[in-house]
């Protein structure tokens, strides 16, 4: 294993989350908090002085960087920024305990927006820019951001490849463009586009700067941290429309919209995995549309909250304008099947993602076609391509590492003793990064009442499920480690 | 399609059927129960003129038998004796509605062992005996039972091999005798020694005839109907403990039997799927005894309760001894996870199985492998020979169509109303073939509640499960119904 190049790409993403500090540092400053500015302070020094350690411990790296490598460095690389990125929390003193604010930071990096916090009003503004800000840079990647800005590697294309092929979300990674730097380049462009296009029409609904800059953070990540209380319930209409909106463009495939700025609306038009993640939310608003007639005064606001819940927990955000605990039995199946989903590969959301839904069901066909025909061969395909058979191998082998996860987390978190659909609740909440569950961690509560070792399962289930299971699972496998 | 061959064997085993149902006509007529009798006796006329009707329909069939048509036949064959064998429960008024007389015969034949009745004595012994005997012909298969015993197809090894793969539980079949009429009449051997050694054990311990047939029937099928409402709990100490290692040996995979009646013990101590099945039962019996502290008076009820639910569950016999819905929510997490996992290949169990869980952990560790060493072919070895990919791929597609329909009934029965984990554990026991859930459907408790559209889903989910999905898929499948 290149230890060195590791090291010397880990004090990179530690000096980039230093620099990432300052905003929050100068808001600090500019409120006159000087407990968070100290908190701020603080920790971008240790986290400078951490960097700085392993820049000299990574002297004479050399070249000679696998898979391998490129795994393990997500992986590590993701518990380094939450480490660090823990540190203001945990000394503004908001946070009873360590492992609360890690748990803070966790869920706001893998835009989980699961929060220990009961209030968040009255919060120093740094401290809740940094929550948000986390969703922000976690949703596209700490380290695609990296090799979007920072010329790391020189030529080393594999280098960047691996990287990026590790910790994007979805099946496959890289079709756009075959130089992968200016992929993560073009990715972080249309990113940061979409997002100042949603503080726009944020700010054109009277919302305060703060606050818009702030959700949309939260929006554009898929992450749901907010800064009030009670979410976006107590904003006006227009804005809780305007977040329906722009949640669900923010759980499109990414590739969608630089298929657009090329002009091939037609390919987008007929892509299957963005006509099932429209097919799905569209069907599941009408389903709860139905389902909870009665509960609102007008059909106009039962309209208003199925869309906007739907989009939330679909894309995985976990924003709330209603307590959807209080929903009849049948739109919570469904709110919890949504959750599973998730939403498009290539998107800043979690979840199965509907690109590896669409897969899944046509093996099942496939499977099907192959015992009634056992001697044809069969060749499945996405959007008129066959599909390559290693992708559906590691699609296959996704949904076991998925489902062994979550039973493991769910028996694991049960010994807090707090019931069985709070627990399955909280693991399916955290794993696929929505954040809100159902009963004690249902929209209108928290996760604070778990013991420290709960909160640890749901600290790796949330990594797990952010960097798509199999770059923290390889830190926990002894082949990794051992020599070539 | 070759309908008329499907006809006649369709017609063949609803002829066995009716001959099953003498016995229980026979017991109706000794007990004097003349509204019993009448039920069994028209079910008996009506299921054989529905034979000669496709008998004759049949006439002139020609051979020509494939993958498709041992599917289809499977699919047909099993929904043929559950709508022949809800007549007797339909005929003798003991239910309600005919779909729960359908309910509680699918449930019977499927092994599953869910019931809609809130009580059981006083039942007429006939009708108990039916359902027990549901549960011992189901568990190994009803096709099977026929091929063993009836020349159906003379020399065409074929036709029995497709049948035989499409109804047999687990990954692979077919593994022990090339010959496949052979493997069925020895499988069923070894069934009918193991049943009748249940019955010897039973009656040691001063258990009633009847009682001790009908449970070795429940236990045997891994199915769980009892005749007493308490369900084992009422029976002595010795009797719960010979139910829990003979659900235990009901679970084991038949092809073990067979190699020790070869006398190759240590290919039977080396079997990675038997060591796998005893670890986990060990285990959560282990782990449930240290949860379960204080409960009960003694040590030793604590490990007799904790043996016969682990044994009952994990094999999804579904027998009870205790309400272990008043359990603490860890050893309930268990519990539910165990209904996941399932018995052995080969058994009578249901679930994932053992064998199934073992292969698709060694697809998520070669998974691992390959991302590290993406250039080194790597191949899955089972008891040290390699695995076939074409096992592997239909397995993952198993697991696919496993969890969509886990996903798709748990919403479509949540329509009723009742608690998500009602609805869900309901969904997990019916389609794993177990029996009791947890809460409204709880040890304690029946389905009688669901609506006839719910119980519709869930005999859908307790065939679907008992046959390995893909028999029943295919019926729903277009491709099935067009020609060649």
């Amino acid at each position: 294993m290149n230890y060195k190049m590791m090291s010397r790409l880990i004090a990179l993403i530690l000096t980039m989350e230093a620099g990432f500090m300052l905003p929050a540092l100068l808001l600090c400053v500019y409120d006159r908090d000087q407990a968070a500015v100290y908190a701020f302070f603080y920790a971008i020094c240790i986290t400078l002085l951490a960097a700085a350690v392993l820049l000299l411990a990574s002297r004479g790296a050399k070249p000679g960087f696998y898979a391998r490598e490129g795994l393990v460095c997500v992986g590590l690389g993701w518990i380094s920024i939450s480490l660090a990125g823990s540190l203001p929390f945990w000394f503004s003193g908001v946070f009873s305990s360590y492992i609360d604010a890690l748990f803070e930071i966790v869920s706001g990096f893998t835009t989980t927006g699961a929060s220990v916090l009961s209030a968040v009003e009255g919060l120093p503004r740094g401290i809740l820019y940094w929550r948000s800000f986390s969703h922000w840079v976690g949703g596209m990647g700490v380290l695609v951001f990296l090799l979007a800005v920072v010329p790391v590697s020189g030529r080393n294309d594999g280098f960047t490849m691996h990287l990026l092929r590790a910790e994007s979300p979805g099946p496959n990674v890289g079709k756009l463009v075959p130089r992968m730097r200016r992929t993560a380049g073009i990715l972080y462009l249309i990113y940061i586009l979409l997002t100042i296009l949603n503080v726009v029409f944020l700010l054109a609904g009277r919302m305060p700067v703060f606050d818009a800059v702030c959700t949309a953070f939260g929006t554009a990540g898929t992450g749901g941290f907010g800064v009030r209380n009670d979410s976006i319930a107590g904003y006006s209409i227009y804005i809780q429309n305007v977040c329906t909106v722009f949640m669900l463009l923010f759980g499109v495939n990414f590739s969608c919209y630089y298929l657009l700025l090329m002009r091939q609306v037609r390919s987008v038009l007929r892509d299957e995995e963005l006509r099932l993640y429209l097919g799905i939310a569209a069907g599941s608003v009408l389903l709860i549309t139905l389902n909870l007639r009665g509960m609102y005064p007008t059909m106009g606001e039962t309209v208003r909250h199925a869309a906007f819940q739907v989009s939330s927990i679909m894309t995985t955000t976990g924003f709330a304008t209603t307590d959807f605990d209080q929903w009849p039995v049948f739109s919570k199946a469904i709110l919890l099947t949504l959750m599973v989903i998730g939403a498009s590969a290539g998107s800043t959301g979690g979840g199965l993602k509907c690109g590896r839904v669409l897969l899944l069901l046509k093996v099942m066909g496939r499977n099907v076609r192959q015992l009634l025909h056992p001697r044809k061969i069969q060749v499945i395909r996405n959007n008129g391509q066959a599909v390559d058979e290693k992708l559906l191998a590691n699609t296959n082998a996704y949904l076991s590492a998925y489902v062994m996860i979550i039973l493991a987390s769910f028996i694991l978190i049960s010994l807090d003793g707090f019931s069985l659909t709070t627990n399955f609740s909280a693991v399916l909440a955290c794993f696929n990064n929505i954040g809100p569950g159902l009963e004690l961690v249902g929209p209108t509560s928290n996760y604070g009442a778990f013991s420290a070792f709960s909160k640890l399962v749901l600290i790796v289930d949330m990594l797990a499920g952010r960097l798509e299971i199999f770059p923290i699972l390889v830190l926990f496998s002894a082949g990794t480690w051992k020599g070539r």
